[in-house]
């Protein structure tokens, strides 16, 4: 049996150890085009912010060649599925293939000069292009495009961010979340506004801006031997004998949705179901619910399932304080989603445990539950810790309240 | 309608808002034998360690006048159900009744000059004993004894605390996680300790413990004009026209068990329900999970469903740190209890999001649902947040391996 994975990223690497965990004899050999090993591409912001690269290396060359699984450094252009052959450095026979080729930036507008945040290389280059108070220009403000703000205004970049949608992080937040957000977040965000290009020194959009570092974070489109994203099945499965993982691919969401992967959680729990399957074993992945998070200058967002603009649904929003009264709270923001019959679907927050909130939801949500059984249920309850209806509680509540005003 | 509510604690304090909630003209009266109106009553280690006891107060007496709710400073030393009438300075009678009367400490040994920690006058009464540089000795480190004790030390006092059971918070912890928390706390703590009485300056037990302030913590029982506590069903009923609510009433649990409240959480939902019902509303309490939690020394525990010792079951222990290895992570320990078939039962964590984490584990619980999937479920991921696998999924992930083994 020889498994042959091409790419070492989240996905490409997890499936590697999963393939070795499952059947210890097994050839396998792993392709990275990058030199690294697997390391946490999520983390790249932090790189550019002063840490360490080599801190954020999850699992070195080394660490592959320990565990018997031959490390190559070369990039793969061909994969015949039929053949059952790749095509690197020179030409490699599989038994089993795992793809796992990643995605690259893409630009809608010509960006020269400009620089794009995907691998390690680029995030080590734009930690070398920092200027300290220079400007930098940021196009594009989703969960890259922020992080990036925040690294770069940590050292001492002048940052302003462009987004051509009318707020912030549109794929993680309803509007009103989102605006929320950007109040209390120190930074310059110029809503919906369309960079037609970007020369060197400057980004061309409604006026004119200065950029001594221009970067561009406005998305992610699959890269592949096959030249298109790659469907995969609940094995993660997308041909006889081959194997798909990461963001080259394309999935069916809890909702049923294709959706492209763009999410370490969901790689690397591909990885391990490709992995396992690829070395003869039987896994399936869950239908994701799409869960994410980040910290933006400090300030925990998270959100889980369907935004209010993708469901003809009903919402309840609570803002209020993480503590009781006479503690010392956080600001919390919850926002519930459900669908026309009270069925939540989906959750927004914002302010400390912000993750472990939608974590709590997903678990709602996979189970299809009602928002009258929420808002009923006891929160964990202590003055130092929660109040006694904590924000989920009272955010279902209110949505309950909604949906049974609607039914009368 | 006249509704008559007897105590004012969380239970009752609660049934009269929502009584006046559901019928805007009804009668309703509450009695509160103590006079400060509906405080925090899980608040009270705080009043010890400083905090101004008007803080936290949640809703005075003139709170209850002004919406409309005769409040009277009274205790009730009767209730006779068949006549409809209370007694308390003088005979009432009412359509419907609210029993919240509460617990006080039990005590099985003789204490003399020794203090308990019931009510707000208890803690004002510690404060004003505290002694900078004394002696403080608590007998019992369930929550309230522990958190005593770390107002205690706050306040400069040295502390131990004597503890019948070989490991600290038994109604909350399996051994295992209470011992791990207790190499944590500064705090000392003599396990196995059996007292045998208290007298004015001295706590007798395996040996003779000087104590300047000796505090005794070691349950409650309920307080009611019955003589014991009050069994009722999911409406908050026990009787025609009669309701209770709160440490005085016995209830069934999620898995079927009659167990005592002694819970904020729980006695403010049974007010919520009894309050709505008395006032002819309709309206039922979910069966308790008995979620659980503190902040002691900074640390942050919580527990909800079954302990080991409760079940024929298995479970698995994760230690580890709750962001990815290159972030400065914390301590973070979860313990997934399940039955022998893999049905989540029971969780423990200690560490920042304790709380949350059982939150979400109580919503698995609440599903019967099986460990496999929670180890297999995406949690939410960002490097400053929280790891790709989530303590949560690694302890399912280990609990499901042994399930599986165990079946094999």
């Amino acid at each position: 049996m020889k498994i042959v994975i091409v790419g070492c990223g989240a996905g490409g690497g997890t499936a590697a150890q999963f393939a070795r965990k499952t059947d210890r004899k097994a050839k396998i050999v792993i392709y990275d085009k990058e030199g690294y090993g697997q390391y946490s591409k999520c983390a790249l912001p932090l790189v550019i912010a002063g840490k360490d690269w080599k801190e954020i290396i999850e699992f070195p060359p080394s660490w592959f060649e320990k565990n018997g699984i031959e490390y190559r450094h070369e990039e793969v252009y061909k994969i015949d599925l039929e053949g059952r052959v790749i095509e690197g450095g020179k030409e490699e026979d599989f038994d089993k293939v795992v793809v796992a080729t990643g995605a690259q930036p893409s630009c809608p507008f010509e960006a020269k000069g400009a620089l794009f945040l995907r691998c390690l290389d680029d995030a080590i280059e734009i930690r070398q292009r920092i200027k300290k108070g220079g400007q930098a220009i940021i196009v594009g403000a989703g969960l890259i495009g922020l992080e990036v703000a925040e690294a770069l205004a940590k050292c001492k970049m002048k940052v302003k961010v462009l987004e051509y949608m009318p707020y912030i992080l549109p794929n993680m937040l309803d509007e009103d979340v989102a605006n929320y957000l950007l109040k209390k977040l120190p930074i310059d965000v110029e809503l919906g506004c369309k960079v037609e290009k970007i020369e060197d020194g400057k980004v061309i959009a409604n006026e004119e801006y200065k950029a001594d570092l221009a970067i561009v974070a406005v998305g992610n489109k699959a890269i592949t031997p096959f030249g298109k994203a790659i469907e995969v099945d609940e094995k993660c499965m997308f041909a006889r004998d081959a194997f798909a993982v990461g963001d080259c691919t394309i999935i069916r969401d809890f909702f049923g949705r294709k959706i492209q992967v763009g999410l370490g959680s969901i790689a690397v729990r591909q990885g391990m179901v490709a992995g396992i399957n690829s070395a003869g074993g039987h896994e399936i992945i869950l239908p994701s619910l799409l869960p994410k998070t980040t910290k933006i200058f400090g300030i925990e967002v998270a959100s889980v399932g369907l935004l209010s603009n993708e469901i003809d649904g009903i919402s309840s929003k609570y803002i209020g304080k993480d503590l009781p009264h006479y503690m010392n709270g956080n600001d919390i923001l919850v926002k519930v989603i459900a669908d026309k019959k009270g069925i939540i679907v989906g959750c927004q927050a914002i302010g400390n445990g912000a993750s472990k909130i939608i974590d709590r939801i997903a678990l709602a949500i996979y189970n299809r539950m009602h928002v009258s059984i929420l808002a009923k249920m006891e929160n964990s309850y202590a003055p130092a810790v929660a109040p006694v209806f904590d924000a989920v509680n009272i955010a279902c509540q209110m949505l309950n309240k909604k949906i049974k005003k609607g039914r009368n």
